[in-house]
């Protein structure tokens, strides 16, 4: 308050400024940063809580941290955003972990490995169960510093041409999926397919593939699936609640002033939170109309989940055999894991189990 | 980067700091805020994201907009803190909309009332279901301006010193419980008690009253309750997913530069979600212990949870005739609960399913 009496003093107000400038300009210089998103801009829930994020941090430091956004491909490719930022290239990039799973199956931990946890546990774990902690320490050796930024909530189970109800039925599917997530089904005798998401409609249409999995309605609405696939499987259960994280560089990370940190820190918990939030709104209505369209929903059956899942424990056990970082931060998610959902089934899941009961009569 | 080289360029540097000057004295104001909590520091969880928050404002405005913090009885009570914002006493305070049912019943509907929904689908309705937006154009009328800040989950149904199975047993039954879950509970026969936290585990172990609900296993097992009634029941039907809002007076908030008005809805963003991320980590470990020290988990009956049910509704019939803003706005919550509710059974509440399912064996 004194100081905005101060500087309405006129010359005496100037004289003043010149004095106690110095200390605002080092605390807040101009700073320009390039995000490269591994996301495409189609792809609005994913990509827009990075841009209203930078917007945020624009406003709050008065236009002087100016952030330039770029979708996937723009200045970057999908998946060598990581490797730009360890360059120094560019500053930052939005990516999930498991993008990376290729060069590293340590970042597939902090984004989603199949049958781990929800949105809060994993944000619990994240923010307050040490999770994040362990992260940074690990990805120094990228030379990167990273901040969680959104969580799409579970995603469906893909698009599948016929149904699928045995562990028979899966045998020698051609199925787009990748990752972690695609060595689990291959144990199942899937085929897993890479292909881009573009191409990925008129494969299952011609044949070339017999299902995909995407994300979940609002996204998977886009790109008409429902038309050539109709069975709409869930869970995915590969990714019950993918991070996206911000990746940036160490030493742009390290010469930011405090506020700065603060002000990021802030503003990506915050788009954390919205990008839930957006899917959590969106879904509802993205499935109605995409029922009304034809999709007929299916449910994992429990011979399919039970021998994912021995599947996928599997090939924890192999990886932890193999990389000591995978299995000290695997097993520190699993018994965070473990606790959760011990506590969850009380208060929770009977909270929900009870109010999906109680609407049906209502 | 051009204004740091210049800045360290001497006395040329400190004459252009002076024109620069004004337009950041300008924008970078001293403000400092009371901020008066309804909750009492022990109750570290709900208390502890107002502090967390308030320093990070700090820091993100070089110390600049400075927030100082009261616990409930400091310097206003737990359910005067609306009256002594919506008055100018002081500028802001952090409360639960449900502690001003007394007052007014449309509060209740921005923090919880029984049988709406969980903390995912509260904040979609609330940042990006039109919810907020609702309940600031209602809380006009006080003359304030609402930012949601924290949630802490599902709460446990409350410690009984004998089991309540059925209706019959709930008959005459002095519990601890207020606002409209009292309402409630009214109807199947209970006897709702106002009694402050810090009296109820003598009058429980007295015999003065039967039962009592706090919060959950975190906040409850420092209380103690499990000596003297250990049933502790669940889940909190009237709380699914309890929002805590920060009120602050329309004039206060007008006046603060678009910056400091975005770092203060970000910081609130961040710790709403960390509120849920702390209770979330916190309550596995205390459930356990309250378990070993002789807690017995009992779920609430489908008899009494569909009576309660019945009851509530008859409430929000009763209330939306006589209360038109009531009508409009618990409305506009009940349909987008219905809709959440119909998408969450197909992907999140399947994915929780089977986690709980596979856990059992692994």
């Amino acid at each position: 308050m004194k100081r905005r009496t101060f500087m309405a003093g006129g010359a005496a107000g100037v004289a003043g400024a010149a004095v106690a400038a110095p200390a605002i300009a080092q605390t807040m210089p101009e700073v320009s940063w390039r995000c490269a998103s591994s996301f495409p801009k189609s792809l609005d829930a994913l990509y827009g809580p990075l841009d209203t994020m930078t917007k945020q941090i624009a406003e709050a430091t008065d236009g002087r941290f100016k952030i330039q956004c770029f979708a996937a491909g723009e200045i970057v490719g999908a998946f060598q955003t990581l490797d730009a930022v360890s360059a120094g290239t560019i500053e930052m990039c939005q990516s999930p972990g498991y993008y990376f799973v290729g060069k590293d199956p340590v970042l597939a931990l902090m984004a989603d490995v199949p049958f781990i946890m929800n949105v809060r546990q994993r944000n619990a774990w994240l923010y307050q169960g040490g999770g994040q902690q362990l992260v940074n320490d690990y990805v120094k050796k990228y030379n990167v510093h990273t901040v969680p930024g959104g969580n799409t909530g579970t995603q469906m189970g893909g698009w599948f041409r016929k149904e699928v109800r045995t562990l028979e039925d899966l045998k020698g599917l051609k199925f787009r999926i990748a990752g972690l997530a695609g060595q689990v089904v291959a144990k199942l005798g899937v085929v897993p397919q890479q292909i881009p998401g573009g191409d990925t409609y008129s494969s299952l249409e011609r044949g070339v593939i017999d299902a995909a999995e995407w994300v979940g309605p609002y996204d998977d609405e886009k790109l008409a699936f429902v038309r050539v696939a109709p069975y709409y499987y869930y869970p995915g259960f590969w990714e019950g609640a993918p991070t996206v994280h911000y990746w940036i560089g160490t030493e742009k990370w390290n010469a930011l002033p405090k506020s700065y940190q603060q002000i990021f820190n802030n503003a990506a918990a915050a788009n954390n939170l919205d990008m839930t939030a957006i899917y959590d709104a969106r879904n509802p209505a993205a499935l109605r109309r995409l029922v009304a369209a034809g999709a007929q929903l299916r449910a994992f059956s429990p011979e399919i989940l039970d021998a994912a899942y021995k599947a996928a424990n599997e090939i924890y056990d192999d990886l932890s055999k193999s990389n000591a970082d995978f299995k000290r931060i695997y097993e520190h998610l699993r018994a965070f894991r473990n606790e959760e959902y011990l506590w969850w089934q009380v208060a929770e899941y009977s909270f929900d189990t009870m109010m999906l009961r109680l609407r049906q009569r209502s």
